[in-house]
């Protein structure tokens, strides 16, 4: 049975005041918290679980995890649950410590005001799936510990490094590696065929890079368009982008 | 002033059954009604606007609608609306007549049971981007017409064709034409690049392309992987494929 006191805890790390302040997130659903658990990047403090789940999953849960599991009951699960429908687990989790991130050598995903969770989330799998390692936030984008991210990445928070930062000056410091903004004119994307060192810049859902980036941008490149749409969403135009570097 | 009856009516039509029942649909904030009503695919029965963005956008929408235009209240647009940020206008259209798709010479999207409406209006917006004409849809996609598809496709609903029909058995009935399935293995998708007629089929966010369809397909292409995301979201493969097309 599940305290009115940790609902209300739970039901508070909706919001990122409260998570900032205990500096924890919550996870749901098996796949997410299995794949965040096998990670070991992010500590585990609780698992509450549907009790035929846990009977499941105890024995790979174990092998990351000594702490407490608690069984609850589906009724108790949807009071604490970020989602629409509750989906047999939830787990907090201590979120990591960023470590700064090198460039040099690698291709890096800079993100400048990315403000939906959904997109955010999205775009942490995309780079999970073509093996980007890093992702370099502004500050202003949106929290990765917000619910609603962490569930559109399908649990490759745990191998993908997102780092929040002041994104002008962190372009300034890399300003030996070329950094390539996607836009909706430049250099056509088949260009970026081969590349293995870049830092490409995807802008805001409706406002795209800020002045302040752009100008820091070695140059620009764009998603051929054929058809009269006026923009991609922008974890779309970051798939297009990436893939596009590995043909 | 709304009344009653009519801010009840609007507010059944977030809800499949009655836009059924009148055969309209209904579309908000001033980018999606303005293309829709420039379109000319929708014939438009109702605009709701707040008092200064009739003013400012009356001259435009009477070279398309000589139809009623009625002056709402912000508190008003909030009842209504299927947004949770309303935005200036909410406008009633009626649905379009599905006319037969032709595939000869082009290159169509064919979604099989694609369920998250934010995931249609998104591979609408992609197709129109890539001047795609037509999408085929499986009878159990989630429907076009649900106020979260038609805002997340940003106005291209207009120009891009809708057709849900029995997807196996058009598939049977183009079997003329190469009909691609995007699966987790198969060829590159760089093999797509020149190609000019081909059916390319999306499957289920969770479940892919059901046998049946997938029977249906000539051949699987993929988005190589070099990372560890066992998949990607529909609309941003869809994307990536159709970029790799016209490369």
């Amino acid at each position: 049975m599940l305290s009115k006191a940790y609902t209300k805890y739970i039901q508070s790390l909706h919001h990122k005041k409260f998570r900032d302040a205990d500096n924890v997130f919550i996870a749901e659903g098996s796949k997410v918290v299995m794949d965040l658990l096998r990670s070991g990047i992010f500590s585990c403090q609780q698992i509450l679980g549907m009790q035929h789940w846990l009977q499941e999953n105890e024995p790979a849960i174990r092998k990351q995890y000594a702490g407490p599991l608690q069984v609850v009951e589906g009724f108790e699960l949807e009071k604490v649950s970020a989602l629409s429908t509750p989906n047999q687990v939830l787990a907090v989790f201590k979120k990591s410590t960023t470590t700064s991130i090198q460039a040099k050598g690698k291709i890096i995903l800079a993100l400048d005001t990315i403000q939906d969770p959904g997109n955010l989330g999205t775009i942490i799998r995309i780079a999970d799936w073509f093996g980007i390692q890093a992702i370099i936030c502004s500050e202003n984008c949106t929290d990765m510990y917000n619910p609603k991210v962490v569930q559109s990445t399908m649990g490759s928070l745990g191998r993908v490094a997102v780092t929040y930062t002041n994104l002008p000056a962190w372009l300034q410091k890399n300003s030996n590696i070329k950094i390539y903004a996607a836009a909706l004119a430049g250099k056509n994307i088949s260009q970026l065929k081969g590349v293995t060192e870049a830092i490409i810049v995807i802008g805001n859902e409706s406002k795209g890079i800020s002045y302040e980036v752009m100008e820091l941008c070695t140059e620009k490149i764009t998603i051929p368009k054929t058809g009269e749409a006026e923009s991609l969403n922008a974890a779309v135009a970051a798939g297009i982008i990436l893939s596009h570097i590995g043909q």
